[in-house]
């Protein structure tokens, strides 16, 4: 080590950096009276169809923007677009969460006075983005019963960041022979008062509820 | 900045780094005649139900390690040790992959001697795992069809740096309605040479064809 070395405690630095920008964007939000979602789950848990179950409901009540996160393509966005739902793209590239500073970029040129419901569809990855706020109301995590019934135990901390959980394709329950109590059980455990929704995206059962949950 | 300041690549560091510990886990195995895999692929795509399909019939062959990769718990290690395979568990608490590092220090203690065939399950994650080799022989990538069509163009430097392609799960594909092809074509975009294998690790529709894809 030459004394031009210095040691960073680069978490630090980059969790520090990213809380400052989250705090921007909660401002800008809370300025324009937008309630703003955070969705996160793994790949393949259906955070595109329930944004898209949501804006059925929903649109006609509230002006939506859906921002979209993905490491590349715009199926999701154009997949919500479809709905006559205004949408922004962030392609990460390499990176495997959004953090507050890639949304502040995306939004620089968005008219933000018309909205008032934002949903943030994060990288499809149950782990890192956890990590990372991006300045909204309510972070949404949200499950899958085809992923097995281990997701809520090795996955304590992304579950313990959450504000809502949204345990989706129930409708396949009986099919995989699936016990979705398992995982409200599990849920419970890390954290007794956390709500929990059961949803099926694609038949609408428990979406009406989890609207309600929403404060919507 | 102060002249104290010096920029670091960290990227460069990181994967410099790991590059240098995987070599030395590839040198270990290959002292040994360890084939040696490293199974990848997102939360609740089965891959430790298709190592425990392995192991079944396999391990009448060959000794075999199972290396567990996860943030919290030995769920898996405990399923796959309940067939009588000698099982490592690592837990990386919030990291979203293994490194070549971890693998390194956590074989340290193993009689490598002792086996022929080591299945290391990498975290749960279609995304971080890609970039950290872990001086295995095969990448090996699991996708399920539960996770919908677009997993494979959504992850194109995942699907590029895999020498196998594994597609899980395809005894639900009636039930989700669903085209297995799709996934295969895309992979076939990626690269063209690919091996895919359409496998249910649950019914053990195709796993002998994907024991001889592995050389084993």
């Amino acid at each position: 080590m030459t004394d031009r070395t210095v040691t960073i405690d680069i978490r630090r630095d980059l969790f520090g950096a990213n809380e400052d920008a989250a705090k921007i964007n909660a401002a800008e939000f809370k300025k324009h009276d937008i309630h703003a979602f955070d969705i996160m789950g793994s790949v393949g848990t259906g955070k595109t169809l329930l944004i898209e179950s949501l804006c059925e409901r929903l649109s006609a009540r509230y002006r939506i923007l859906m921002v979209a996160g993905d490491l590349a393509t715009r199926i999701d966005a154009d997949r919500v677009e479809s709905h006559g739902i205004d949408t922004v793209q962030i392609n990460t590239g390499s990176a495997c969460h959004l953090d507050a500073r890639m949304v502040r970029l995306a939004l620089k040129n968005v008219d933000l006075s018309k909205y008032q419901v934002a949903f943030i569809e994060n990288v499809g990855n149950l782990i890192c983005p956890a990590g990372y706020s991006l300045g909204v109301d309510k972070k949404i995590v949200v499950l899958s019963i085809t992923e097995g019934p281990y997701m809520v135990r090795k996955h304590p901390l992304t579950i313990k960041r959450a504000d809502i959980i949204v345990i989706n394709k129930i409708d396949l329950a009986d099919v995989l022979d699936f016990d979705v109590e398992v995982l409200v059980k599990d849920v419970r455990e890390v954290d007794a008062l956390l709500p929990v929704y059961k949803v099926s995206s694609k038949t609408g059962q428990g979406i009406d509820d989890l609207i309600r949950g929403l404060g919507l």
